[in-house]
């Protein structure tokens, strides 16, 4: 195990019309780690976020977080609003700055593209929504055809349920591949462990 | 569709350290068909529920609750102490009685087996935990090797991720194959249509 004695902070930033599975996969993989990272769920002004489908989450506000060693940002429906959060994309260049990783799922890699810090940056995203997504920043290298990507601290993932395969990659390339496959056999999930094995890309083309 | 002009009421029972991934695999399901059924979140108290990995979701009373057109059950840690709650199990017996379907997903069928509407049904439950789970009832005919089980209105799930493939097969049930298929494409998901095709059956004999 890569970390000691002091549980990573595994910073989550909702805000409404967030996609449900998007934030909810990640979290069971990430949260079978419980003693290595602790979660803790954020919003700008912090009290109850609603996600697509009628979830209320409790949260905390951004401004009261000040470290995030992990930066996690869902898509969904609310990101073609949030686009345009100019504080909110600022919360997120703060934290993503000092953080060790950050980790997008769907559409959540174009409303972190706003922080210009993924420019020149491999990244993919949700496959219905790329056309959108490559019009929030064409300095990013986006990625088509790809289940997820990881490009130095960066991992983005394609549509809702990719989020899942990107956390099993992310905690095998962390912990190693067999702690990430005990993961996916406890949660009875069907690891694709391939980043380029994309059979939904073909559908938006 | 089979459902015209008045939303069916989708009753979701949490309790603390609900597995996550079982309630909200299932949500995103379900609510891809958000014209058809309305998501409520429940408890027996109502208040704040907390799940496994920190996620703290926001519910009504159960005991408020009139009419289930479809009960939803969990599973988790929290199982083995609800088990024993026998109010929480006549709220089940209650809501179930009346339900057009009841759906659970890993523990939540041996929870919902003490209501004893599953008995000399077929049933299927997480396999890391099967021998607790038989043992809550024997009455019930358990079915180890199954990704997921359908018997009469009745739909149990295996482990965590297996409700998702459970849920897309109950919406085909409902919908046709095709609108199935349709949601596990926008949610990006490697659907196993196949109840039997169960991989993680023989990691825990």
């Amino acid at each position: 195990m890569e970390v000691k004695g002091k549980m990573k902070q595994v910073i989550i930033v909702l805000f409404n019309n967030f996609e449900t599975l998007d934030v909810f996969g990640p979290v069971e993989v990430l949260g079978c780690l419980n003693e290595e990272y602790n979660l803790v769920f954020t919003s700008m002004e912090g009290g109850t976020i609603t996600s697509s489908h009628n979830v209320g989450v409790n949260t905390q506000s951004l401004g009261d977080i000040n470290n995030a060693d992990i930066l996690f940002i869902p898509g969904g429906a609310g990101t073609r609003v949030e686009v345009a959060n100019e504080i909110l994309i600022q919360q997120l260049s703060r934290l993503a700055d000092k953080a060790e990783y950050v980790l997008t799922v769907c559409t959540g890699s174009a409303l972190f593209s706003k922080t210009n810090l993924l420019n020149g940056k491999k990244a993919t995203s949700n496959k219905r929504a790329f056309s959108w997504v490559k019009e929030q920043n064409n300095k990013v290298n986006w990625v088509n055809e790809a289940r997820w990507i990881n490009d130095e601290k960066y991992y983005t993932s394609s549509g809702v349920s990719a989020g899942i395969d990107m956390t099993l990659c992310f905690v095998a390339d962390r912990f190693g591949a067999s702690v990430a496959e005990q993961i996916s056999i406890r949660i009875e999930y069907a690891w694709n462990r391939d980043w380029h094995k994309d059979e939904f890309y073909r559908y938006y083309q």
